[in-house]
């Protein structure tokens, strides 16, 4: 006899400050490791979710995307509760819905957008895992500048030293833009995907042209040329968010 | 020759979610370390701050003073500059002031005041560091229960189980009262000063006679008795905002 499984999509939002990143390790409290341990507990069966991707140590989410596959269907609104009321409080299930079993929300995913805050006025203590803080930028320079990441590239220049030699780096990005605000700046970074690092490489790089240490040029050569070490700071994690995966 | 020295009264605020609480203790980072680092650097003395009291790990503080004696005189924006650009972004120092070197942040202050937070709808993860969560809370019950608090008693009953047995736990509640917004419900503890734990073992009688899992008599039992184990339960810090303190 076949056992019937179910597909489970499951869009959620966490808080990164006290996971180490998305990605279960063993000893450490992750997002990863707490979804596994709650849905495990709620189906009496092993569970294993697949995440749309790893967020690092840090950074937060507010649309993450997990797929989980069952053998027991549980009418979703029962799901949704027993969930929320069982996972720690710094996760939150924000949608579920059951879909097709060949949806697997890393390989189904088409574009990831990510956004950035820096505050610029105003910092408060209580904005400190949430914002980077910078003074006196440059926005319609880095407004500029921001636009030159728009395209399909090689963004190993852009990309963690420990990522594997051979992996293809060619990534495309559709969009790239600020929003200015009253006391912050939001970054908006939609693209086909993005590498270790790549969006903390590239804020960073943005703040300093936007603080006048960096030319704007560097972005079309580290681009051309794929030199990691031309640029090697990365951006405080706290003000990243993964905000949507589209499928 | 005498060296003058001068006395520096400073208002700071600190998201708790990151610190190993407000007093100093090797190898973690605390507010109270970070403060006497970023002090001794710029006047390059061996600076000791003094706290108006210590708070808990997780515990917030919106209006925590401290007061610290130095040899130099810095004119004010020039230091309230300096530390903010210097210290750890989530300690910001909202005021500083000059004063008498008899100014004392722990013995001079006459009155302290202590916020809890409850969210009751619309939970989300990035509460999780800033508010205890509850629902289903009979709100009438309890603003009538936390009224019993007002007055002066001994509130050895409330206090942790490690504090000096020979310490006077007699302390002056002047107010305690809730404040219920849309969301979430605004605790306000108002006293000569608070035992470790006061606050926090108070609040989780209160939200467990809230769930009516606890009776409004309990309060007055113990405060009568001081009997430390009728009620051993201590509420999550992350909800706890040390407020302000009065001189």
């Amino acid at each position: 006899m076949q056992k019937l499984s179910y597909n489970i999509k499951c869009i959620i939002e966490y808080d990164g400050t006290n996971f180490y990143g998305f990605q279960i390790q063993p000893g450490v409290r992750t997002v990863e490791g707490e979804l596994n341990k709650t849905l495990s507990n709620i189906f009496n069966e092993d569970i294993k979710v697949i995440g749309s991707g790893r967020t690092d140590r840090g950074v937060h989410a507010k649309g993450q995307v997990i797929n989980f596959v069952v053998t027991k269907k549980i009418p979703l609104e029962r799901l949704f509760y027993a969930i929320n009321k069982q996972i720690v409080s710094d996760i939150r299930v924000v949608k579920l819905r059951y879909v097709p079993l060949d949806f697997h929300a890393r390989f189904s995913s088409k574009k990831k957008e990510y956004r950035y805050y820096i505050k610029t006025k105003n910092f408060s203590a209580f904005d400190f895992n949430y914002y980077d803080y910078e003074t006196n930028l440059d926005v319609e320079l880095m407004s500029e500048a921001i636009k030159l990441f728009i395209g399909t590239y090689n963004f190993k220049g852009f990309s963690a030293c420990d990522i594997n030699p051979l992996k293809d780096c060619t990534k495309t990005i559709f969009d790239a833009h600020i929003n200015v605000k009253r006391n912050e700046l939001e970054f908006v970074f939609i693209g086909t995907g993005f590498l270790k690092y790549q969006i903390r490489k590239m804020m960073s790089l943005l703040i300093e042209i936007g603080k006048k240490r960096e030319k704007i040029e560097t972005i079309t050569y580290i681009l051309e040329t794929q030199d990691r070490l031309k640029f090697t700071k990365v951006a405080n994690p706290n003000g990243l968010y993964l905000y949507h995966v589209y499928y």
